[in-house]
Parts: C-alpha cells; structure tokens; sequence
C-alpha cells in the first residue's frame, strides 16, 4: 500500500524515508556516479543525509570509454566528489560492442561488473520514475511476458533506488534550487539509442494526453512482477515430483495444461541458468519433448548448454563440441589418466580377485578408445556377448554419454566398457590381482 | 504456435482458413456491420466465401443514434445488403453517457447487448492488429495487471475475430484494390477520445522507431493471457479447502502469501460476479480481513455487494439498505406475510404438540419487529433467559443478518427469534396446537 501514499513534497524527506527502512548506521553506501543530473542530485541528498542517518559514503564512477568526454566526466566527477569530501573510486572499462541497442546494454553489462566487485553494504543508483517507464515500454516493443515486464525494485539486494517513484522533472528542479552543476552526455539525446528517441520523441507526445503515464506503467509494471512471483509459486510446486535431481519428468510435463507445462519448463531452465527464452521458442522445446518417442534423440541448443531426452527425462547439458571418434590414448600403467577431450579423468583402481585382469592385459597393448558401433561384450560368462547399445541402455546411460565414454582395449579385443563391465575373458580370477575403472567427470551433470 | 506462422498474403484465404477451423457446414454467421472500412472489408470477404464453406450469412448493424450521420450509416448498409443479398437487421440503441471514454464503453456495452440478442451460431467483428494494439496500450495507461493486459483472442465462445493479426493497412488494400466505399464515422478523428489520440498522435510516431509494434504488443499480450490463465489455475488450486458454498476461509488466506491472497481473493470475487479490483483495493481488503478481530465487523463496498466477514469466513452479499429498526408488521393468522424490505417470506406452518402455542398468541395483538438490542429470551425452560446477541452467536447467525430477522411479539413480550428459539413461556405444550416459524430469504446468500 506504500505505493498509493502520496511522495513527500520535500525530496530529501523521501530519500531519508527509504534508506531509514534498509540502512543501518555504520554501513557503508556506494553511489554509482555517473556526473550526469541523475546521480549528481543524489550525490548531494546522500552528503546532506549521510550525518544524520549515519551511514558511510563513497562514490564510484565508471569510465566506459565510449565518448571523447569520458576523460572529462571522470574529472568533473573527482573534483566534485573532493568538494563534497567523499572518497571516489573510478573504474575504467572496457566495453565490446558495435552499435544501437546493444551498445547501450553491453555498457550496462560493465558498468554492472565493475559495481559488483564492490565490497559495500549497498550499491545506490539513481534510476527513476522515467527511466522505469521507459524501460518497461521497451520491454514491450520486444514481445515480452511478466518476467520481462517486471518493474525494477526500490531495493534488490544490496541495490538501491530511492528515486524509482521519483519522476526526473522532480530532480530537475531540485537541481536548480540547490545550484548544481553536472554533465550532459551527448549520447542521451542521440535518438538513434531506442531508449532515447522513446524518451525526447515518443514519450511527450503520449504525456500530452496521459501526463500520469509514468505512475500507471509502474503500477502496471509492479502487478506484473507480483504475477512472475506467483508463476514461479505455481512452478515451484508443480516441481515437486517432476524435478529430481535436476532432470526433468516428462510424464510429469504432460499431465499438466499447456501453459502450465510451459511455466514449469521454464522453471526448469532458470535452475539451470537459462534465462527466459520466447514463448515460441518454449513451445517448440515442449512439442518436441512431448512428441518425442521415449529413445528419439532430442537436442535443443540453449545458449551455451542443450537440451536432450532420455527415457522419460529431460536434460539439460553443457553444450560440449563431440569428441573425434577416433580418439585413442594408450594407458602405460598410470593411476589416473586425464582425458581432457571427454570431459573427465579415468582413474585405475588396484584390486584383489576383482575387476580387470592385470595378467591379461600385460599381454597387449592397451588403449582407450570411443565406441564404433557394431562392438560386443560378455560381461556374464554364463550368457552370450551382447551388443553395447544393448548394454548402455540396460545401464540407463543416456545416447550422448554413449559416445563419449572411453572403452578398454587390449590390443583388437574389447575388454572393459565403464559402467557396462568387463568381459569375461578379462575378468580376474579369485586369486589374480585386478584392476578397477573409475570415471570422474569434470561437471557434475553426467 | 500458429502465431509465428507468417500470414498468408492472400486475404482471403487467411479468413478462410481461420473460419475452416470453426465452423462447420450450414452453421449462421452473423456479421457486426457498422459501415466503416473494416467491417465494409469483412462483409465482402465473407460474401466471397459463404458458397466455399457453405456458412450462412447475415448482418446486424447497430445504430446508437449518436451522430447526426446515424440514420445515413444505418442506410448505407441497407442498401449494400440489399446488394449482396445478405439479410440485414438494423439494431436501435440508447447509450446513456455523457462524455469521452465513458461513452466509448458505454456505446460498446450498448452495442454488445444488442449483438447478445441473436440467436445465431456466430457473431463475426471486425478487430483487427491495431484494434489490439490500442486496446492493450490503453489498458497499460490504466495501470493494469495481466487481466486487463489480456489479448482479445480470434475465438471466444461464439465471438470471431478474422482480422485480429491483420493490420489495418492491410485491410484498406484490400478496400481499394476492391473498389469498396465505406462510410467515416467523424468521431473517429476526435482525438478527445483517448483512443483516437493514441491512433493519429502518438501511435504514428512509435511507429517510425518501433514499425512492429503492433506484433510485438499482440506477442506481449498473448503472454500475458496465458499468465492470466495460470494465475486462475492457481487460484483454482487453492480455492480448494479455502472456499466452501460461496464463503472464503479467512485462516486458509493467511497461510498464503500475499500476492497468493491477492489472486485467490481476486477468484472469490470474480465467482461472485465482481471483476477486478485494482491491486490496491484488493490489498486493502486483504487487509482488513487479515487484521480484524473474529468479530469485528468488516463491511467493504464492492458494486452493488458488500464484502462482510463473519468468524473464519469472508462472504459477499449483496449491498441491501439497512431496514427500518422502527419497522412493525402485525399478523392476524395469515398461512405467510411477505415482508419486502427484510428480502424474504415468513411462513407460519401449523403444528400439534410443538412450536408456539396458538392459545398463548391468542391472548395479545402478535407483531413482526426487529431487533433493538437489549431483548432476552429463554428457549430452555431449565436454564435462565439469555441475550438475543449471544443466542444469535450461539447459532451461528452472521450479524448483519441479526438486524434484518423478525422477532415475533405477543403484546410487548418476546415470544420467539427465527433461528434461535421459543421463549418458555410461549411453547406449545404436548397437547396444544402450535406454529412452526420458516423464514425464506428471496436471495439464496443468506
């Protein structure tokens, strides 16, 4: 209900009334400095509350390289921040990036980094009620849903916005009452940046017939955050009994409705790290997980992972390059041998009556090698050989390990496959010395 | 996934394939024709296509006798039924407002009451993209949750929408390459009407920066009703032990989390008929019901109900003028007495052995009155005379009902409470003729 109070007419007051919530006296606040009018009115409201609330300031300012005048800003910065006696610290970055759009969040992206290695209890930015709105219609002209419409937040973490109901008009006349100065970047009225040419050409003219549109986007903005939390409530506990162990149920997937089962794929790649794909590309990962036939292979590329089906699973993995097949080590007795192009080590356990015989592999030479196709293993001398996709599947070892699992040969013959067995001409005797494989994988998804 | 689909070029195939899906042979489609361009461009469409898929065609234009060019519209369709030999039905309507938006809405509610009427299979409208594309930014502007943020779908029930991803422009194409004349409604070009502003001011300019916005906001749209959908599903989930006969358990809410209250008070309301609240309202109720004492009394203005809370249950009744305190009815032996202003019927049924006596009421003028606080009854004839407010609680009569329930009065002695029981002094002995006391609500809520 905070959000229907009207804001104090005195904007020291409300900045004072968001940081008495959050900051406890003695911890110590980072201002991130731009020099523009933004973070210059909230660098002198933090020097005139920093006594009275009793928190520490300094101030970061990053220099992103881009403009000729970024030497400049980072002056203009360090001279004020002498006046005000605030300690400021100015991080040079390098941004990677060619034009429009991207350049502006490629910026965001360092700008964020060199912030995050702060040790401070709060990082400060100076975002307001406009730079809200704006970003809330880009994220619509982009198609997005509720998590992409999400308002920012007064606080999230360690981040801070006491400006965010604040509209910039507001900071504007605080800035001239209070005689300050600031720098203007020439890029903010370049209207090549879409956020520009929203903010100087599209904006106003909507202003003329919605002067409130700024409060309505952000209310509109903040139901849509409280509907990503609820989607996430309700993917949260259509998880259980459909995610263990970070693989996925398809059969689970499929007793839901639609949308439901897309909330909860979507879900399912957040723990992963994946962040929210289109809806379209959501229900193309959905039809083909449910269409599949249970031994179909499916491969979705998702940035830098993929996502696969196993029996009645899904899985998402490391987007790993296939080993060559012809891939061939030759094992000289070592305990361990890294195998870098398989994503693990194999390790070479000592042992008594068990496992491979020592004695029988002293006889060739022994390699380790990918699977072919078309190879045989006995594992049970009581049963005849049986093929190795036979054996993988008894095992429950997904198709895309099958590949990429070393086999144990001695000479031509196949005499150990990791985790299907060792055959029976090669197992030892009660009474031989053996030796046992152990594969440990670099990650842990496999 | 037919949304990423590309259009088909063809106009006409494109209604047609979106018809073919959903109707079927000799089904009535009924056309909403006001005259203007994009109903003018589907009527000759629709012609084109009746004899292919066999549906039968007709047209109901609704004049709301706002312009003084109505009676010209209303012509205008007429004849170019007449042409196309397609049966028309000229609707006359009142819309009762005054001005701006408001008689936007009423005009549609007017127009939607008339299209209600018909008996057809399906009523055809002429939305098209940008329809949708101002219907949503609109809402925005208002401050809306997914709900309001919905997409119009292209089917809803019996409701068609062809034209829903064709832009506009399109359609005017397709006018011209036709020859087709339409009429202008003038009040399409009134940019006091916040639509029209959006239309020719400040659309066009987001367009020159944003030319697929239309897309990309029908694409941000269908994600929010699917969102919307869920949020139901959810809400749906935990309605389960938390509302029972058209009451809300005010304990099942407080084990939720506030936004899950919200959403799940949002569903009781909607089952009552009441469509959303704004998220501050719904908060504030959340709240009153959440804070209040067992037995304070709530009462929240909603429409024309009241939201009212009554031990561990939230009800919705409807908002009914307090009676008259003062209010008498006399009884003279009458089988009921109607008694309008308490919303019900009073039934006196005869009994042997049981009831009140009749000899007992014989012996006094017997009156109908309310409840002025301070009246005693003893219905156990072992234990002394008790308040009415704790027989009221006892049997578990909410108090807003306490105040509108007839107590029957013999002389100025209280003979008996609906609900709650017989004085001693007034029971019918085993012997005696008696009157058994029924109160029929005219509502079912109480």
């Amino acid at each position: 209900m905070a959000s229907s109070k009207k804001l104090p007419d005195d904007l020291v007051t409300h900045v004072a009334q968001v940081l008495n919530l959050r900051v406890l006296p003695g911890q110590r606040l980072t201002l991130a400095l731009s020099g523009g009018l933004d973070s210059i009115v909230l660098l002198d409201l933090l020097v005139r509350l920093q006594q009275t609330l009793r928190f520490r300031l300094s101030a970061v300012h990053v220099n992103h390289q881009l403009s000729p005048h970024a030497r400049n800003w980072a002056d203009f910065c360090t001279t004020l921040c002498q006046a005000y006696a605030i300690p400021l610290d100015v991080a040079v970055v390098q941004v990677d990036c060619l034009k429009g759009d991207s350049l502006e969040e490629a910026a965001r992206t360092a700008r964020h980094a060199a912030l995050a290695k702060s040790t401070t209890d709060f990082i400060v930015l100076a975002h307001h009620l406009d730079d809200q709105a704006e970003t809330f219609l880009l994220q619509l002209l982009r198609g997005c849903g509720v998590d992409g419409a999400r308002a920012m937040a007064e606080q999230n973490g360690r981040l801070l916005r006491p400006f965010l109901k604040i509209p910039r008009s507001r900071l504007e006349r605080y800035a001239s009452q209070r005689g300050l100065s600031w720098v203007e970047d020439e890029s903010n009225l370049d209207t090549r940046f879409d956020r520009n040419f929203l903010r100087h050409r599209a904006l106003p003219v909507l202003a003329e017939r919605f002067p409130a549109y700024r409060e309505t986007f952000l209310r509109a903005s903040r139901n849509f955050s409280e509907s990503a939390l609820l989607l996430e409530e309700l993917a949260h506990h259509d998880a259980v009994g459909a995610i263990h162990e970070k693989k996925l149920s398809v059969r689970s997937l499929a007793h839901l409705s639609l949308p439901r089962a897309k909330n909860l794929l979507r879900y399912f790649l957040k723990q992963h790290g994946i962040t929210a794909p289109s809806a379209a590309r959501l229900e193309d990962m959905l039809h083909q997980l449910l269409s599949a036939k249970t031994d179909a292979q499916i491969k979705v590329p998702l940035e830098s992972f993929e996502l696969r089906r196993f029996l009645d699973h899904a899985w998402i993995i490391p987007a790993l390059p296939q080993p060559n097949p012809g891939l061939c080590y030759e094992w000289r007795g070592e305990n361990k041998l890294e195998l870098g192009e398989l994503g693990g080590t194999l390790i070479f356990w000592p042992a008594h009556g068990q496992g491979i015989s020592r004695t029988r592999l002293e006889q060739a030479p022994v390699t380790l090698r990918l699977r072919q196709g078309g190879e045989r293993l006995q594992p049970d001398c009581k049963r005849p050989g049986r093929s190795l996709k036979n054996l993988f599947q008894e095992a429950g070892i997904p198709p895309w390990i099958r590949q990429t699992r070393p086999l144990l040969f001695s000479g031509e013959n196949l005499a150990a496959g990791l985790g299907i067995g060792i055959d029976c001409s090669f197992q030892a005797r009660p009474d031989e010395s053996g030796i046992m494989l152990e594969w440990k994988a670099a990650d842990l998804l496999d």
